[in-house]
């Protein structure tokens, strides 16, 4: 008799995890470098995406958009004449309130992966579900606004602890709030210690430089060996 | 043979619901009125507390407490001397980014509801989820805050269309923001129309009377018969 074992692996036994390597599979196969970008509703995610990807000079950009419902963002976006596919989770997804591996697989087939250089996939505005998920990105952005409290990263700190980069957004807002920025920034660290970090305005661009160079060394990156 | 015929109402299949139904009925029986209190992170639902509940004299209120984890806005409305209950969705639920029935009937025992004449339930911060699920309220009241843009009741539809009351909080921001409130309220009117809505800044005190009075009048009362 021949037997086979099988290692069963508990990760493998995560089906969100398993279907997020193949998106993974996919982008590295066309050498698209992918941003799943995230935030609680309203920090400004679009009009950061619409601030700063005219700035990609030379890099191609897709986006795909995740929304319970709607095509809001996706239509201010295209007009900046960028590829953008949208996901709605309210029809077949149950009105989820975060994108996960299967939901951005369903939307691969409609996305021009051998046009692109990045995709930037915006999720679902909310700071908890988001970040149980991982999709197939290489890296995790999101963006905390100073209109939302100092106590963010201590309330929600998954979503903190599993970014690479933190934008903070609305700095030009300061003046006119009673928002302590040390204390923001000790509470980042606090679950997520040395993480990198941005503040940005939106609407004055500060800031949208340093972003732009991040995103473009991402973009740039070459694959390490397999 | 006797039989008995059970017809199966669609809702009873509902758990949540049925769950729910019983939280009212212990609700109901000591007499106290439920908000269920909801909003994006950093909207301003514990400041809002923090004004409104030291100007409700003559009632005796409650708050329950639900967070991801931690109990930062427990410990805030402590100092309050109102009784506060914390539940942390994160362990033994799963990190839920809501609270359900279930979860609210977990924390009923701990209820001091002999005590209290108002509950005011404070959600997870999340525009999605919690409108999902009833918990036995009596109203749902929505923090919606000038900064988050005006596209928001488009964008999280159910969360405004099932509140009876949406208070538009921090405009005291409004001459620093290009935001336009007539579109808000449009938009607002577009998901929920003619739905009662108070324009209130947690820091200013701007309309906190106004909304104190709905809260008294919600907790005076009477039950209609059954």
């Amino acid at each position: 008799m021949h037997r086979t074992k099988v290692r069963v692996v508990e990760d493998a036994l995560d089906a969100n995890n398993t279907i997020a390597r193949a998106n993974r599979d996919d982008f590295d196969r066309h050498g698209v470098k992918v941003v799943n970008f995230m935030s609680a509703p309203g920090a400004g995610k679009t009009t950061l995406l619409e601030r700063v990807l005219p700035q990609l000079e030379g890099i191609r950009v897709g986006v795909l958009e995740g929304d319970v419902q709607g095509s809001m963002d996706a239509d201010r976006l295209a007009g900046l004449h960028v590829p953008v596919t949208q996901i709605n989770t309210d029809p077949g997804f149950g009105g989820e309130c975060h994108l996960d591996a299967n939901m951005v697989r369903s939307a691969v087939p409609s996305l021009p992966l051998e046009e692109i250089d990045l995709l930037v996939i915006e999720n679902v505005g909310n700071l908890v579900c988001p970040a149980e998920f991982r999709v197939g990105e290489d890296a995790r952005v999101m963006v905390c606004s100073v209109t939302e409290g100092e106590d963010k990263p201590l309330k929600y700190p998954l979503m903190f602890r599993t970014c690479e980069l933190v934008l903070i957004n609305k700095i030009d807002l300061l003046p006119h709030l009673e928002f302590d920025l040390g204390k923001l920034l000790y509470n980042l660290d606090a679950v997520h210690p040395g993480v990198q970090r941005m503040m940005v305005s939106a609407r004055t661009g500060e800031g949208i430089g340093e972003w732009r160079n991040w995103l473009s060394t991402l973009a740039a990156r070459a694959e390490a060996p397999a």
